[in-house]
């Protein structure tokens, strides 16, 4: 494909994929109907060595956030009652001796699923509501709790900067459909339809190898173009992750639209999308025995209304 | 059995089972050591209709917190952006339209794991840390995290409201060892190394039902009698849940101690517990299939020092 | 005054009682302007015996909040450091020993001032502003820090409760521009441009007694009567204060309007609103040396965008 | 005075300035004992001009903290209820239209008062209590909710760095008591008993003028010498303020205490101690009309078991 990216473009792609009302007009999920309970079964067969690979990264103080939009912060956790106390007898009177603590975080902070009511297209969300219905008491329409049991699947791997041959891609490199084939053929392996695709570009192990975060959380990132939203179309997947903040390249393709292939997925789409994966120890596996797909379980929390959910998806191999 | 519950029987218990030093001086994980790698090839294999339960209870304001120790709460989601922002054009200065969002709850106030810094016997912890360890700045040892990768095998549903013949069990009733293998039998399914095993008293649906939470969190409730320790310890199960907020029977069968058999379970042996599990649906498939065994993903979140981590289970059958 | 209380009734004191463009058009304090520094000056030489007095209510756990609008919560007080942890040694590093923490509140739960971005009348704020100017990111305009070093001038109390010859009214019952009048001339007190004007109802002393809030945020209330609006304008008044959630009577007096009397005093006329003030023992003073006016204080925090601000306002004798 | 600060000056003028049962065993508020009702009257007769001063910095994103302990962070302000809702009609169903919102922040994480239990001494808080008793609930003793009526009286400003001829003294640039009573001199004003007084360094000035806090919270900063504890105990000072974070010069002038002034003042003598004071306009007015004494109110919010309070403290002239 060779798409000029602008809001033509845009509103061409959103007619041309619009899923609305392909699976009812009451439908939450979208993409994720692509899924059928022999999915499930074929993608536990997947599992082979009993290798589990956590794809989340740590909830805490150090990581991605600096202030996004003036907004995002990162999670702050707090304890409710310590040892310390505890030692001190100030727990004696209930006769127990415990720990208890809360944790309050920006859903989409660290790694998360978007939900499907977390991007709007000219006032409308995937499936054609209001975006009115997203208000400061919450998604009314397509929150993540509508998606509780329907992120366990077969999981595939791309590992694009290995395929490349670089450690990590650099920030604004993009990566097109063709190459998307590419790697996938080169690792042996098909994408279809329900699967939950993970691409790897490397950005999260520099950031990692170079202890700061810089612009991770919203600046420049390596990423899929534009033209990515065709290719999920055509796929069926059931999801599409990757180990960046936002999974499309960054500086935008554009200048008129902010994330445009986010304009696209979510509100005409239906596509969830999965940002923030901690990939590196799964890539190494894949890497060594060359099996590039596997049980993937990635349920969300059950936040009522919530625009996504933290996650720590499994990599069952 | 028939062990009369007392500070002494608190403190042979915490002798007789103690797992301390069973895993190496450095372990952190505790029971969940008894999984391997093949028990988690072996549960996968036990997916045969791609069905999926998710296990989890909403996190809203709906929830069960009532204020306990005057503390916990209902988790608080609030947004950082809305659909009503974006169609007032508020969102327009940055060329997208989207929502955001935060969550603050008690780590503990809905379906969740406990972690094994969670509790601690005479100022220690399990595995025979000091207690001082875990301060204002959260769990220094026995964090969430450590499990970030270890919650997957095979899940075993032990029924027991139902093998009762009742639609839930009363507060105050308590479950046995003699009772749990007899319901296991009963259902055609056995216990053992390695299980997520998971008993249904039916509290939690007596509370949806009258739609009021009353005592759930803290009051009293079904659960297993002190006993149970040791039958967790001779079968060697990776972990415990159960539908209530606490698994064992409330009110305590001591005054000498509040929830004596987490005093044992959690310092003594490293006993990963999972509470307000909602099973309902579970159990419902599992009684018409008469297939009490399912594999189990229920990883948390990587919640750096976290007394445990929020929820949503997922059972595959 | 005979008003029958509908949107007719609402539209046309607003009409009437239109402050918009009164100090320009970029105002940001409404009815704070009448208070000059001369004003300032005359305050403080009301006060001669030096006697303070505290007229916030204590922000924890037991504050009123009920879940209004299922959103509404009481303060939420958590530790980053403690005695406990300074005595375990965990602050050795540091060379010190000390506590910290943090407070999480709903700005409007306990005592506190409207800000007059806080209400809106047909999408528009007071000074003619579009409502959307008040949007996920707080207030842009009219927010409560604009009112940073204005809240400093003459207190009056008037204490409808003991002119009436009651421990407290009741819920529902009304209070006239009538009854105001005569309180004044009763407690030989006169209220004019630029007062402060505390309305004591006892209604939060009933709570206070009975050990239970009830209905107190959002139920029931004695309070103004709808007409109070008129007295406001034709006062002067810098601000009008009471010890009930929302200084009008509730049940309100219309079912086409909630808060009927919010809809004209905020948006219309830009007043300065005091709510959940506890006036107890000032009352009480009062009620002894007979002096029913005095330097009051009530300095907002400088929450930058916020619909206003917990406070702790002082009336000093 | 010439003082070689370490452990042992430390402990000697905790023996010599202790204040502990001074006010009786029971006391909880310290040197704002000093302050009597007469002093509130003499202090309100020097409102001469109604000018008034608002000492508090914006409670916003923008604030100084950066992590310090890895904890402290600015304020977080989130809406419940917007224009924007109301404007799409999210509202319609209350009849009503308004904005909501709350605020979470570090009780010291802007301009704040200290309570007396924020520091301790080997292992013991102001007037002898055990240390324990400030727990993961709070402060169960001198918790500043007891200063609720007690931060008014008169305020004295010492303009240290324009005594020096300075727009901003440097970090680690000390003052002396010496100096102290030479500035006092030199602007023609007596500090004494019951004065609640504020120092200027003008480092906040530096900050907002290079628009970086950098490390203004918990870095070097100008301050008092470690000897000024004698001098406030002299004195008979009712408060100690300034406008940076910590009041006392850092880095700290030993290496075998943290902030080894506050050691002392707050443990030993009961010491009330306002930080973060924002004083570039009251500063500009005294030195144009050479007054530098004025009524001070600086209630504290009536936080219960809070280690300070976020204040917006008015100097009145």
């Amino acid at each position: 494909m060779n798409i000029v990216v602008n809001k033509q473009a845009i509103e061409e792609a959103s007619r041309e994929l619009s899923n609305w009302g392909r699976w009812g007009k009451d439908d939450q999920i979208g993409t994720l109907n692509h899924v059928t309970s022999q999915d499930v079964v074929n993608a536990a067969r997947l599992v082979r060595t009993g290798k589990v690979f956590a794809l989340g990264i740590p909830l805490d103080s150090n990581g991605p956030q600096t202030g996004l939009f003036g907004r995002r912060f990162n999670p702050i956790h707090q304890m409710l009652a310590t040892g310390t106390d505890a030692i001190a007898g100030r727990q004696d009177w209930n006769k127990t001796q415990y720990a208890d603590d809360t944790l309050m975080l920006c859903v989409q902070g660290a790694t998360h699923w978007d939900a499907l009511g977390h991007v709007f297209y000219q006032d409308k969300t995937y499936n054609g509501h209001d975006a009115k219905l997203i208000d400061s008491t919450g998604l009314n329409v397509l929150g993540i709790e509508n998606a509780r049991d329907k992120m366990n699947g077969r999981g595939v791997l791309l590992d694009i900067a290995r395929f490349r041959g670089v450690k990590w891609m650099k920030d604004g490199e993009s990566i097109s459909n063709d190459e998307l084939d590419a790697c996938a053929k080169a690792q042996g392996v098909k994408v279809g339809r329900a699967d939950f695709v993970i691409i790897r570009t490397g950005q999260m192990e520099r950031c990692l190898e170079e202890d700061k975060w810089g612009g991770y959380a919203g600046g420049d990132a390596p990423g899929v173009k534009f033209e990515n939203c065709y290719w999920c179309q055509e796929k069926q997947v059931a999801a599409i992750c990757s180990d960046t903040w936002g999974v499309e390249v960054r500086p935008n393709e554009t200048t008129e639209a902010n994330q445009p292939w986010h304009w696209v997925v979510i509100p005409a789409m239906g596509l969830t999308m999965g940002e923030i994966f901690n990939v590196k120890a799964l890539a190494e596996d894949c890497a060594k025995d060359k099996v590039y797909e596997f049980f993937f379980c990635g349920a969300p929390l059950i936040i009522t209304g919530g625009t996504g959910s933290p996650i720590n998806p499994q990599a069952i191999k």
